[in-house]
């Protein structure tokens, strides 16, 4: 906050009309990466006077207590198990992680929970920090406390989501941990029990049983990671068999006790499993409440709908970007839509199209998942004839070196009609930035007789894409079609000569 | 080799007339990768009757004595020096290789030697392995010994290239190692010199030294690896020097003198360089000497320029693929090749774009290189108006966690007039698998505009995607170049909904 600001309007003014009004540009409600984007790309193209409203931490729940500490708490496990994969490497290497420094590089990640490194890169932009929350009132007024600030052109909701909680007898009043506690906890129980096998949910218990916990993770449905392609979820499980992780899926938490220091979650059917501690991580639930949505005629509590451009219910004024709109609950997903909304509130015409359900999307664990674009099932729900080729991710010379011995499926689906790449999911060991050729691919639209030009390098792991067209001409010829992928004369190709 | 092949010729047969005469219909010469590739894929997709010439292993010198051995000796170091940049991982490594366990790795990956394991793959498909030197003897004919192998269709020619030699004083009796050496030795010299600091240089050079030589370095040329971006070699220059190994650039070996097991290599300008061992590794000489080539009318000794389809001189029965032709000595580019040859042997159109000079590269170091397309230079001097977009590709959230605080650079080379990538040139750690999607982007010409799109995933090293377009907005801002990368309304992407 600047000096200014506070000057003008000292805090201890109490007169009866202490409402302090302010006018911007545009208004953003929520400092997460989504609205430092919007904010940030308004104020530096566009020269825009942006006010930001932050109630809690400025950089959000991805800075400090969801991507980046479960990234700082796993790494140093993924790093290991790797380099025990690599004889020469292996010798050297102890298999434990060491739990204090991984806490300490944690804590040194969320900067022990102070946002102040995050706010030089909203001065830079010229962006008003404003603390508190914000709520909307009426059209292009957002109150925050007693301030009232004015929206010239824009108001950004960008609050993000929060940990849902499930119905379960008991739960409410067991101290279960969310997100935010895991992430930031400096206890490493001796037992911990995961409610929910999604992408929060393996992550940690990965993590905590690389720091020494025994660990059991339940999920409801028949599989971890329900939302990907079952080989995804079923891999993962395979894996934590040997890190000694206990999964129970299929099978709901019909009561939670809490006795002392002792959790007990009742499966349905009657088994007990006990832990120190409970983390809930069931998935994530809308926060449009308390945002004064009932002022301009809208219903709170659900995800609010946004059109292609972002705008919310096609208001002229009004943004909401992030997880808060429900479209794909992903950080970079957030990203991209503030870029966008940004660009129209700049009067830039601009679609949303990456940001679907097949937005990419990584688990980091070990094995990892990174996927973009359509499972099987999801092209089969499209109405597209789609087909998989299923390779082993560790099947490349470049896997002798890099993610050797792990198992570990890397899926291309493809729609047979067009020859395209529509998805694609990778999992193994350090997968995650596998995905980007894909993207490009499946983005790009990039024709399967153009990706039979675009030469993996040898020996890297990369050579899945090879295999997948080697893969893919065996079943072309199975079908009979004619000729190779390499046919394609006049296809945009241009490496230098 | 069948049964039946030895039943019908004995070795024994010593009658005047010994000349054994086979037919076949394809007959390719060298069993290197190009070569397996280009056979596998006649007999496979073709049902062609098949001979494969070769004359020492089976698997080639990018098996035995190029890449495969070469990543053996330098992965181990490659991990170890990421697990030392987490933190709690850092506390349970030490930064030593082991390297009696690296060598025995590399022995296994070169299976001592003995090409066995790479038999059945030809056998699987067929393929008739005669061992021996194979040599034109006019059209379609080729003659291993006493052997003559009739190609009813066509000859393919994939014996690849040799370790060039300077002409330096003493250097021919100086008892020096080639790559064939020096990948395959169980002797780690107390020192080492290295002349040529191109891909096999450095590798070698880092490779050894984390096995526990001294290591110097002597490229003749301003920088190490001279043909890539100047901040390639310069950046692996400073990486060098912290590892210890001593890089002298700009100057060239004068004279190389041996006493007992002593190495000298004495600089022009004086400088006196001793080693125990001497690495030559200026580059690659053609290898089509003694290939019968003048039986044909074609002159011995230089590269086997060939067409689009790999068609030696545009005549209808003849093919070079791999390092013989001299378009890219990668072996990746060579399997490329071999592909597309087969296909046209097939009948069927094909037009080789993908192995230019611009063909995808990586330097597996630590930091790595990884370059695709053009760099600044190529650019320039085939008259593209291109500019650099150079970022730290430690710039992200993602490199927090994994090449955490390792310098390097990215650089990404864009047409300006036709707003594409055109290369792409990564250094840093472990960056060999970035590059896949920028080999997509190049060679699918993925328009920037539909890039802005193809979201990378947070925290992932691949935002450096999203840090390139971003910083190319601002360079087209700076341009005056209306609206922004989003305003592609049409454009072709396809993330599932």
């Amino acid at each position: 906050m600047s000096e200014g600001c506070n000057a003008i309007y000292p805090t201890n003014d109490v007169q009866p009309e202490k409402t302090m009004k302010r006018v911007f540009d545009v208004v953003v409600i929520g400092a997460g990466p989504a609205g430092e984007i919007a904010g940030g790309r308004l104020a530096e193209r566009g020269g825009k006077r942006v006010a930001i409203v932050e109630s809690h931490l400025v950089g959000g729940e991805c800075s400090f207590y969801a991507c980046m500490p479960s990234k700082a708490l796993l790494r140093p496990q993924e790093v290991l198990a790797e380099a025990t994969r690599v004889p020469g490497a292996a010798e050297a290497v102890s298999v434990r992680v060491d739990a204090a420094a991984a806490l300490r590089r944690r804590d040194r990640i969320v900067n022990d929970l102070d946002d102040a490194n995050q706010l030089p890169w909203l001065e830079a932009r010229n962006l008003e920090l404003v603390r508190g929350h914000g709520r909307l009132d009426g059209e292009r007024r957002v109150r925050v406390a007693d301030d009232l600030l004015i929206a010239r052109e824009a108001v950004v909701i960008a609050v993000g989501s929060g940990a849902a909680t499930p119905r379960v007898p008991g739960l409410a009043e067991a101290g279960a941990w969310s997100n935010r506690e895991i992430t930031t906890t400096n206890e490493i129980p001796n037992s911990l029990i995961v409610l929910g096998g999604g992408v929060v949910g393996v992550e940690m218990a990965q993590a905590w049983r690389s720091l020494g916990s025994e660990v059991t993770v339940i999920e409801a449905m028949q599989r971890l990671l329900p939302r990907e392609g079952p080989f995804a979820g079923a891999e993962l499980e395979e894996a934590f068999e040997v890190h000694g992780i206990d999964v129970r899926t299929g099978v709901e938490a019909a009561r939670v006790t809490r006795r002392d220091s002792s959790i007990t979650v009742e499966l349905e059917g009657g088994v007990r499993i006990a832990g120190e501690r409970l983390l809930v991580a069931v998935g994530r639930k809308p926060l449009p409440t308390d945002l004064g949505l009932e002022t301009i005629g809208l219903e709170p509590g659900s995800y609010l709908e946004v059109d292609e451009r972002l705008r919310v219910r096609g208001l002229d004024w009004l943004y909401a970007v992030g997880d808060v709109n429900g479209r794909s609950l992903l950080t970079h997903s957030g990203k991209y839509q503030a870029r966008l909304a940004a660009d129209h509130i700049l009067g830039e015409e601009v679609r949303a199209r990456g940001d679907g359900a097949g937005a990419p999307r990584v688990v980091f664990t070990d094995p990892g998942v990174a996927a973009v674009g359509h499972t099987l099932a999801s092209a089969d729900a499209a109405g597209i004839a789609a087909e998989a080729i299923d390779l082993a991710t560790g099947g490349t010379a470049g896997a002798s070196f890099h993610g050797r011995g792990a198992r570990g499926t890397t899926r291309f689906v493809v729609d047979l009609e067009r020859e395209l790449l529509i998805g694609a999911t990778f999992v193994g060991p350090e997968v995650a930035d596998l995905l980007q050729a894909a993207t490009v691919a499946v983005v790009g639209r990039v024709p399967l007789q153009t990706l039979a030009h675009a030469i993996a390098p040898f020996p890297a792991r990369s050579e899945l894409w090879l295999k997948f067209i080697e893969a893919y001409e065996r079943r072309r010829d199975q079908h009979g079609l004619a000729g190779s992928l390499h046919t394609d004369l006049s296809g945009p190709v241009a490496v230098a000569a």
